[in-house]
Formats: structure tokens, sequence, C-alpha cells
């Protein structure tokens, strides 16, 4: 692999919102058809919640889009329909990423870490992934005066909510 | 920013171990000296436990490395001596990486998302981050047949810790 020439300023800084369409070109790297739900499951160690933390990265940038909480049924739904599907802590249900935003999040690759307790999905985001309308939920980075926003915000929040 | 081209295999795929020397050139974004560690503090939100989750990226090629949690303790530690210091769970204790294994990170830049509760760190990893001698400790992906492992172990892990 080719280490891409990303230095100087954050791996964030300065990303703009880069697709507009609701559909991705990018598919999963599993068949659908073949795909072993429960071989993936048994390796997963759900915390006491039955959660699990999943990382969201772009696919081609790499940038680290998000960091939220799956359940087993999360997982599941995302392995099938292609589509990151998360479990929403404060609403206790499936948070379908994108229904009310339409910021969908296409599932490129799914993997677990060494102890099976971390997932990092890379995923082709469409617009941002931010409800402030950021691309990224990493903004705020450690300055000499504290946290700064280092992230512009390229979409209205209102009209990603409205 | 320039996208960078890390198309079709993971991320991850076929990542070398690319540097062996125990210095980095990297440093932190921000001035030790007027450093505002109590303003940060006050921004980041613990769980119960007093912790919070970081993700560890190589701060030029956009690999994840590994996601841990660090203590208010541990981000004090972090933020002054440029190395990522996290907080081991199983251990009760911080975790200076690289303190055994030899196997540093050193901090370029320290992100915070929009909800105050994950931490993002970019790093210079030296060797590997993950403890089986792996590049990153997500090494494990979805294909048809369940997990497979998609990173060649690059260090002997009995070389980390003997």
């Amino acid at each position: 692999m080719a280490f891409c020439n990303i230095t100087g300023k954050s791996l964030n800084s300065g990303v703009k919102a880069r697709r507009s369409a609701v559909v991705s070109a990018v598919e999963p790297k599993w068949n659908l058809a073949k795909l072993d739900v429960d071989a993936i499951l048994k390796e997963v160690k759900f915390n006491a919640d039955g959660l699990v933390p999943a990382i969201a990265q772009q696919f081609d940038s790499g940038e680290v889009l998000m960091m939220a909480w799956m359940s087993a049924e999360s997982i599941v739904e995302t392995l099938k329909s292609n589509r990151a599907v998360y479990y929403s802590r404060s609403r206790k249900e499936l948070w379908r990423k994108g229904d009310t935003s339409g910021q969908h999040q296409h599932v490129h690759d799914f993997q677990v870490d060494c102890d099976g307790d971390t997932i990092l999905l890379t995923v082709d985001q469409l617009g941002v992934a931010c409800h402030t309308g950021r691309r990224s939920c990493f903004y705020f980075a450690v300055r000499d005066n504290g946290l700064e926003e280092i992230l512009p915000v390229v979409i209205d929040p209102k009209k990603l909510y409205s």
C-alpha cells in the first residue's frame, strides 16, 4: 500500500462535503448470499449493555468520520443492507444513519479488532457525517488556547433536519 | 485537502511496519508552555467509569490503528508528554503505550468530537500498534465465510514482550 500524502494539517482539516448524490458506487467486500452472520456475531464482544463501539472511516480518504455504538441487531442490518446502522443510546432504538438527514453511509468494509470489542466500518459517507453539518464529528482540536474548531460547516443543519 | 489514492482493498491491507526508529519527527500542534489543560478537560464527557474512548490514527497514512480508553490523568499526560498514554481497564492503571513493547505513539493531534465523548488522536506509530505484531488492531474483516485475517504479522510478538 502506498502511503498517501496527508501531512501538515489534520487529516480532517479543510475537507469539503464532496458528494451530494444519494447513491454510491461502493460495494461491500462480501457476498450477501454467502454471508455467515452468526459466525461474525460470535466473535464480537458486546459490553454489559449489549453494545460495541463502531468507528466510521471514509474508505478512500481515510477521514475518521464519527464513532457510534452497534447492537447485534444493528450489525446484522448493516451487513445485510450495506448501509451503516447504529444503535442510538439516547433514543434506545436502531439508528439507520441518514434516514432523517439523507446523509447515508454505504458500507465498504467491516473490520473487528484483535480482542473483538471494537468495530471499524469503512464507508462511503454521502455529504456529511456530523449533525452540525460538518464532514466529520471530530472538529474540535487542541490548540494553545484550549479546543478550537478546525472544520467548516458545509451543509446548513437546518437543511439536514427540516 | 487532496484525497489520497487508497482504494480497492482495505485501508489497512498490506501495511508493513515502516518504522523501526525509536524517535519521530512529529511534533504536536500545541505549544506546551501555553497549553490550557483544564479548558480541554472541561469539554470532555467521561463515562460512569471516568473514561472516554480514544481512537488512534496514523497521522499521514490515515490507518486506524486501535481504540483504547483514556482517563483525565492519561489525557493530561498525553498532552504534556506528546506520547499516547491510555488507561488500561484490565490492569486499572495508566498505560504508557510502548513502555513495554517499544512501539510508541508520538502524538500529532488531539481532537474531540461534537458531543465531547470520543477522542481522535493522530499519531506517528513506531513499528506496530497491535500486541499481535500487526500494524493495526483491526485485522479481522468480514468476508464470505465469516471473519478473515487481512493483515500480516510484521513483528514477532515474542520480540515485543521479551
